[in-house]
């Protein structure tokens, strides 16, 4: 009885200093049970009829915490979740961007079966609940509405404009939010933009990206013959394609994940001294990061992770030809397909960096064309690369010395402190097109734990990591 | 009515001349009715319930026919079908080797999307039938069916014993074929052991291979992080193992198919001057082949095929890391894992061949480990690779100049005119062991069509290599 009284003690102290914190602690099954209606409700990019289903969710739990809300559309188009209040004599508007769609799913590759069935698990000692979209990005999304409750229940006042922005085509690489944004420019004007997603550091301490890697891909299909051939009757005379392509791709990179593709890191824009002193003052994670991950080596010459995320990327996603496994058979694959991500810093331009590549593949003696080639194009070249280009955009890089910036980062630090600051964050978020299309600044505040299998299978949030960012987003929510 | 007077007069003038052509004619659409249902049963090497309903209707096929018949069993291994007719007076026992399994399918890569369901459609105006084993090798089994029920019906006696052989295992490399031969060596011994399996040259002539190439398997997997990673937080870091293993597998071969593993090639046993005359004499079918299959340029650095079939191969079945085309995310991989594929010919060792693989691997600088690594290994070593050997056998090539191998050839070429001669098929059958185990020299006869897709999806036997395959059949039957 005694431990349950000082137990409830400590509790009650906790509200006296952290009334969002308090609420949070009172309210944390009913906090949990609502965030698992929401992760159930299927958000995979390619279905547009469950992602309106995300969006009509979202409305209404803006409505109930009456938030003037409204959906921004465009034909064939998820629609963009857009919420507002007003604060009488603000000065400020702030922007909170998040996104409710998420990534593909192959629900074999999830223990138990289905990413949208939420379950909790225990991982050292600490709840997750997994799901897709439990991190990426619906945490930031939710962590915004429980911090807008915690401030109503606690009767703290706003000081500043709110406005909501939640996108529903973030996975699919935003290629219409600039458009949709532009279209609206008057409604989601704001003194900063400031994207909610995204993993904090691997130390688990509350992360700002004053910028995020810009993301573009190409698919690549090589061709051998028309149709797959036994591998006895044809091995060694008809050319395998799946050979070709280990061949192309691994003169682009050495040993050390150095790109030798020409140029490619020509024009990158160098750190300023206030960044790359934020860069030293970051935790360095990892040898211990190494072996969480079971990795006995790493790329990059001996830099560090966190310096790396300042460099463009070239990362095989996924490459597939044939069968293996059980399913393999003795045969030559007709054709060998690579889905190619290229990640990029400030100052490299998407179509030029994709055009890098080709001009490489080109380069190695292929005939590139830009759609399926017919029988007479493969009869004609000896050999002929398929190469899909897919949209993209650069990366965008905040200066850390602007007053806005000084200000977000007093107000993350009045949550959490030590608070980690980077130039940029290795993902991407289309926030080129967003300071396009707003004319202001963006600012990334992720909440998420790096280790949540994001874009995976058995993508999962840490409870705790849902509990601070309630924390960081109501600190958000109450700057002046 | 004179059209089909005339028509019926050239059916009755190839009656005299050729009873088992004639015999079929009359008969075509029952010998197809009855393929097909043989065709329906389905004979997957995994599954060994349908593997064992196979070898019981071949059984009741050849009981029917009033051939003694039994099942050659082994524990946990799927029966030999063994039928035997004993013949008066003979001085010879021909034995005809066929096998009733299957390659694994994947019904969706399928027209119509079930392998079992046999199906005739129309290709350049020729009949076909599509079904899993249309080809490979239920053909051959039932053209020797076939052949016995044309011969009775014309009252053709036969001259020498005849034993039937047809293996259940072949497709998954018949690793329990040498013991159970070896367990019933006076039941199959005989003169000579006649493979009927595989496909005729490209030409469509009627073709004798007098060796097969050998084969074995290695399954190579490389390890990246523990799980997927999000490619913008982790890309440049974390090692890709797709790229790893596209570095690995690039320099095995150049870009003309010669492999560079060393002393691939060493004591392969050269042609002798038969064998080099019956290769001269053989048609060149390159240039026809690289437009039917679209191949806008070929391996082997000038050679053509039926040279290159002559020589030890390096071929990659299948590779697959993270995923491609619309499944694909932005990861970087787990592991990546390559399916190769080694056909050996006489003088090159499977086992040994193996190793030098596998000693390339290592010189490659990896830790190489023959059962899933741990998180110990993983951590202590830089790159680890672990290899699957799969059980294999060696080549074999008997010569041209026997006074067997000189009888075959006559036989056959009662039947078809030309005949094409081949040292060595492309494809494997696991003629060493048979050696070994029978004392008896082997020899190979096809009557596949090339074009089969045999191994893969849309298996078929053009009808017309059935027909022609069942005259081959019989002038073997018929021998002295």
């Amino acid at each position: 009885m005694k431990i349950v009284a000082l137990f409830l003690f400590v509790c009650s102290g906790a509200f006296s200093q952290n009334p969002v914190r308090a609420w949070r602690t009172q309210h944390e099954e009913q906090i949990l049970s609502e965030y698992l209606k929401l992760l159930a409700i299927p958000n995979v990019a390619a279905d547009r009829t469950d992602l309106q289903k995300n969006a009509d969710t979202l409305m209404e739990m803006l409505n109930t915490r009456h938030v003037a809300a409204q959906l921004l559309t465009m034909p064939n188009v998820p629609p963009i979740v857009f919420g507002e209040i007003k604060t009488p004599a603000a000065k400020r508007t702030i922007v909170l961007y998040a996104h409710y769609d998420g990534q593909p799913v192959t629900p074999a590759d999830w223990d138990g079966g289905d990413p949208f069935k939420p379950v909790f698990r225990e991982v050292n000692g600490e709840r997750r609940i997994y799901a897709r979209s439990a991190s990426d990005d619906k945490a930031a999304i939710f962590a915004q509405l429980m911090a807008l409750d915690a401030l109503q229940a606690s009767h703290i006042p706003l000081k500043a404009n709110i406005k909501f922005v939640w996108e529903g085509e973030e996975e699919a690489g935003s290629p219409h939010l600039e458009e949709m944004l532009n279209g609206h420019r008057d409604l989601i004007h704001g003194d900063v933009f400031l994207i909610c997603d995204g993993p904090v550091d691997q130390s688990r301490q509350q992360t700002i990206a004053f910028g995020a890697r810009g993301d573009t891909h190409l698919e690549i299909t090589v061709y051998g013959p028309k149709r797959e051939l036994h591998s006895g009757h044809y091995g060694n005379w008809a050319p395998n394609p799946a050979l070709m392509l280990v061949q192309l791709l691994a003169r682009m990179k050495d040993e050390n994940g150095h790109v030798l593709i020409p140029h490619f890191y020509d024009s990158v824009k160098p750190l300023s001294e206030t960044e790359k002193r934020a860069l030293q003052e970051a935790p360095v994670n990892d040898a211990k990061l190494m072996e969480e991950l079971w990795l006995g080596h790493v790329e990059g010459g001996g830099k560090h992770l966190l310096e790396l995320l300042n460099l463009p990327t070239l990362n095989i996603n996924g490459i597939s030809s044939g069968r293996t496994g059980a399913r393999a058979n003795n045969v030559i694959p007709a054709t060998a397909i690579a889905d190619l991500d290229l990640r990029l810093v400030v100052g490299v331009d998407w179509r030029g960096q994709q055009q890098k590549v080709i001009d490489y593949v080109k380069a190695q003696g292929y005939t590139v064309v830009e759609s399926e080639p017919n029988q007479e194009t493969l009869l004609k070249n000896a050999k002929v690369a398929y190469v899909k280009r897919d949209s993209g955009y650069n990366a965008v890089r905040t200066s850390m010395d602007l007053p806005i910036s000084e200000d977000v980062i007093q107000a993350v630090e009045s949550a959490h402190k030590p608070v980690i600051k980077l130039p940029t964050m290795g993902g991407s978020v289309p926030l080129e097109g967003i300071e396009r299309a707003t004319g202001t600044h963006t600012i990334t505040i992720p909440i998420a734990n790096h280790d949540n299998n994001q874009h995976s299978a058995n993508e999962n949030i840490r409870v705790q990591n849902l509990w601070d960012g309630i924390e960081t987003m109501a600190a958000l929510l109450e700057m002046r």
